[in-house]
């Protein structure tokens, strides 16, 4: 099931939570797919073809009820239950990430924080202190960590990619420039802030291929 | 042209242009779509298939001519120029992101930073100074941005967004979680980090739901 969903789809179940969650706040009883493709940056018809997917919400002509179909979509995304989370890397981008506002908002604790670098080890970030890399499997093992966020160098990746694996890791985030391999029961996914850049001038560049040959 | 490409597509063009600058720094003359295939974690036929959206390149049996295919990537991808940066947001994700390896790299300079906090104004990251906010058009126009990076809170986003689109950027990266409205000749990628756990959750508590159910 989780391959046959596209990464696009997930990513409008996440906006249209956010939606939700607003018009919930706000006291909002019920929405039309109309409204929540609007709030989401897409049309009613996807709205309606994205959930469906999962089962059957709203009804015709009524709309959907703002906190039943927030509920549904919080179990849909698994952000209902709260998830936890090692850090591996205590750089930059570590650093950015641990500080992200709504992590912990959003049901992501993030446990530990592991890095190679003795000058870090033994220093604390809020109350959770850094550890040495080579104590990961134990930090998984012990204190019950499903995701790993691995923001280390492209070299080092695979190898704590494989070991996070072994211990029992569930999904992995990962910030370095390196296609990982995983088993096809673990969730990845990949933050390459390059390739979002190479993303951008590649549209630019061919829409100026596009005009001129228009 | 840029609507008709997937992000799946482009994302691996830079895969195989990764793989191929390796294995020109190796020395390596010519390459099959299997063996970049292996080195971009997909197939051979998605390899050739991914290529051919752009032209023909190889010749069957022969395989593909490494720094001829890779110039073709770097020209694909708009990475055989220079392009230049504006940072909106000196908080810890923009701090990440300007001492990110590769930006430079890959041709991406970083020639202003823009933040609203009178403490942060004036202040340099390496040698580019902090200017404030409002100086956003006249940094565009004056420097040449033609891609700004978004670090800032929900609720100033948008507003940035239409400025830097209005004075002439060709590109927004966003990190803010929310929904950007820009052009339709505007290229727009957004990294939403709580997303991408949600996308980990969402696919491990699916993979539960399969298990259950087989």
């Amino acid at each position: 099931m989780p391959r046959r969903v596209s990464e696009s789809t997930i990513r409008r179940l996440s906006h249209y939570l956010r939606a939700l969650e607003k018009l919930q706040a706000d006291g909002v009883a019920t929405v039309s797919s109309e409204e929540l493709a609007g709030r989401g940056g897409t049309t009613a018809a996807h709205v309606r073809k994205d959930l469906s997917q999962f089962g059957s919400f709203g009804k015709r002509g009524l709309g959907y009820k703002v906190p039943e179909l927030a509920g549904s979509l919080r179990r849909i995304l698994g952000v209902d239950v709260r998830w936890k989370v090692a850090l591996v890397g205590a750089g930059r981008i570590g650093s950015a990430l641990f500080e992200y506002p709504n992590f912990a908002a959003r049901g992501y604790d993030c446990v530990a924080i592991l890095d190679a670098d003795p000058e870090k080890i033994g220093r604390c970030w809020g109350r959770v202190p850094i550890r040495p890399t080579q104590d990961l499997e134990e930090v998984i093992r012990t204190l019950g960590v499903s995701l790993v966020i691995l923001a280390v160098p492209p070299e080092a990746a695979q190898c704590l990619a494989d070991r996070a694996v072994a211990a029992g890791a569930r999904g992995l985030m990962n910030f370095a420039a390196v296609q990982l391999r995983v088993p096809p029961d673990v969730a990845l996914t990949d933050v390459n802030l390059v390739m979002e850049l190479e993303a951008l001038s590649f549209a630019i560049t061919q829409g100026e291929h596009a005009a001129t040959s228009a």
